[in-house]
């Protein structure tokens, strides 16, 4: 066993500064030190699409998402431990957090069939049938090792019957406390068993100190947030997500549970709002509390040609790009704006050039990430209030430049 | 007019070493210094499929290919002039190519109707008549502002007749003709006219020193190369390219007319053997005596899991690589080698991974221009004979490694 090498605290969080609500601080995982509020690409199957790590890392990302369900599917998280865990699998240095398979396999609809001890589905590969569970979660999440794990929960779609939330956060309490127990005895490194009281087959944990996240969920309402953060916190885990938001609720209700949420959260722990989002969204949630994102956004958009900028999105296969001498946006860094215009990207795009996704990306990763880092310094200097304003007002400035 | 920049000299061509037959060269165009034998990669639409021009250029391409018949067809010679030419408009700025759009219009078979004036044919994008004449391809490739652009030929597909390749030759060098008196007329600024007498639409130089090469037809008939040689020289071109070859013909009759044709051509010229080919291929044009290549070979079949070693090809897909903690080539210093393995390669090409395409990309380009470096490197120190045996004996000693 490597117990050994297992740290005190797991994902030691330091809140350097606050400005309103709004935290800025450094978060510290086995394989980076991660400076909050920060905005984590999806690589959902080992890679972040359509760009190279190099491209990730010149571009300043410490932290990159994998997908459990994916990777569990494909190539199988034994393989990956076989070899070395999923750093070492993919090559990449940095820190990575895994999703616990839940909200893929929540999103399989019909092909899915929730129990109490856990959910069968199909693999979207070949059909074939799946368990995962609580603990299994934590077990293919041991095997890939990453820096940040999640709890196996339950996620609702929106809108939802109330009576189903209640249950809901019920079910994802329970699930947690089990998630929780297996997690312990792998730091431990003694056995558990499962829910029937069997024993479960040995797992080990590839990164010691691998922290695991929490998952508040209680869809739109409030007093089922409340109850949620209660009986999760009271379990207690390293850090707390908010699950079961940015399903389809309109927006301002999303930062109205997001802001209840996070304040209702231990104030020394980091706070991460799940698959949100938008430019504007992370600026906002920035302002409720919120350290750490992930979402598809700048990645799957890039690849339709949408890409962002200060003064909002645009559609690069638009006409009037067609003879543009401009770069994406004049005052980014990134590789793409520094190197190619408009013009160029909306010929690569209607051509249907793979190099189109691969530029495209890059630019809109950059522009998160640096998103984050002016939100980071805003809040270092004490005016978050206004850069928040200037920032939303510009991006909502539709089409004031493009 | 922009007379007064052009060089006395078009494309100068020093013959640095030779080895048996041969040549370590330097070509100098106004865009780059290329040393030679040199590789070209091929970026059809402005864009070598797959990676940045920070891939190519890093990894030490100083020339690649773009695709006239594309170029004009979308997004069209007079916009890419709009925006500075090809090199600004795709922010490459090393040397570049162009071909005549003659390869691709003939592979358009029921699309196209050959007659004296030129060609015309239906647009593959949207069905458009077009007409593509000697002329017009000398405009669009000056439009274009490519390094070296090529005449417009007609290449016929293997096998056939020896009537139709005799006629074949005599028309190309019709052609020729006309391609050259087009290109002097631009060079002096003058006016010109088509084979009807009329005069052509003015027309600009976007690179006053762009070099014009000729192109060698013939078939498999030496004969018909001979004649066309002499056809061709006579006429009088910057450099001479052999056409017509790589079009389904066995391999050692294709040595064999390449050898016979490069040994007819000038020796203080470079020597362009188009659309040529497997590693070993070009480790066997070179020592026939040849300078130049371009191939999608490297870029196509990266995009089908197909990647090149010291060794001979590798199947990434293959089942035998799940677990090959090994890089593609051990000894490549690209980054696709200096930081994957062949078990991550593998899993994201059988995942559908966009980033499979570039990382694959990015090696075979690399493993096609290292190989260019290697054999000028043996020609330098005289031993090209034996790197020559060397290099074929262990690429076709079939799955040694792999």
């Amino acid at each position: 066993m490597t117990r050994t090498d297992a740290p005190a605290t797991y994902a030691p969080f330091e809140v350097l500064a606050t400005d309103g609500r709004a935290r800025r601080g450094r978060l510290t995982l086995p394989h980076a030190v991660v400076e909050t509020p920060v905005f984590m690409p999806v690589g959902t199957q080992g890679a972040v699409k359509a760009v190279t790590h190099q491209h990730l890392g010149d571009g300043g990302a410490r932290i990159i998402l994998g997908n459990t369900y994916h990777l569990h599917l494909r190539p199988g998280e034994s393989l990956i431990e076989r070899m070395g865990g999923l750093h070492s699998f993919i090559g990449w240095p940095h820190a990575l957090l895994t999703d616990s398979g839940g909200y893929q396999v929540f999103s399989l609809e019909s092909r899915r069939k929730v129990i109490e001890a856990g959910v069968h589905f199909k693999s979207h590969l070949d059909g074939s049938a799946r368990f995962l569970s609580p603990e299994s979660a934590v077990d293919i999440q041991a095997a890939l090792g990453s820096d940040i794990a999640m709890v196996f929960d339950e996620c609702l779609p929106y809108p939802a019957d109330p009576a189903a939330v209640a249950d809901s956060v019920a079910l994802t309490a329970r699930w947690a406390r089990r998630g929780r127990d297996r997690m312990l005895a792998l730091r431990a490194g003694v056995e558990s068993a499962g829910p029937d009281g069997r024993p479960l087959a040995p797992a080990r944990l590839v990164t010691p100190g691998q922290a695991q996240f929490g998952i508040i969920q209680g869809g739109v309402i409030p007093a089922e947030r409340e109850r949620s953060v209660a009986l999760t916190t009271d379990i207690g885990f390293d850090a707390y997500a908010i699950g079961g938001l940015s399903v389809g609720e309109p927006i301002p209700l999303m930062y109205d549970i997001a802001g209840l949420t996070a304040g209702l959260l231990p104030a020394d722990r980091p706070r991460y709002l799940m698959g949100v989002g938008t430019p504007v969204d992370l600026v906002e949630a920035v302002a409720r509390g919120i350290d750490m994102f992930d979402c598809v956004l700048p990645t799957r958009n890039a690849r339709n040609g949408q890409l962002f900028t200060a003064d909002g999105k645009i559609n690069i296969k638009n006409a009037r790009y067609a003879e543009d001498p401009r770069p994406v946006d004049e005052n980014c860094r990134c590789y793409t704006c520094r190197t190619t215009t408009r013009a160029y990207l909306r010929h690569l795009y209607v051509a249907g050039e793979m190099t189109a996704a691969i530029l495209n990306t890059l630019h809109n990763i950059q522009f998160y990430l640096d998103t984050m880092e002016a939100i980071r310094e805003a809040i270092h200097f004490g005016r978050y209030a206004s850069f928040r304003q200037g920032f939303v007002e510009r991006y909502e400035r539709a089409g004031a430049s493009a």
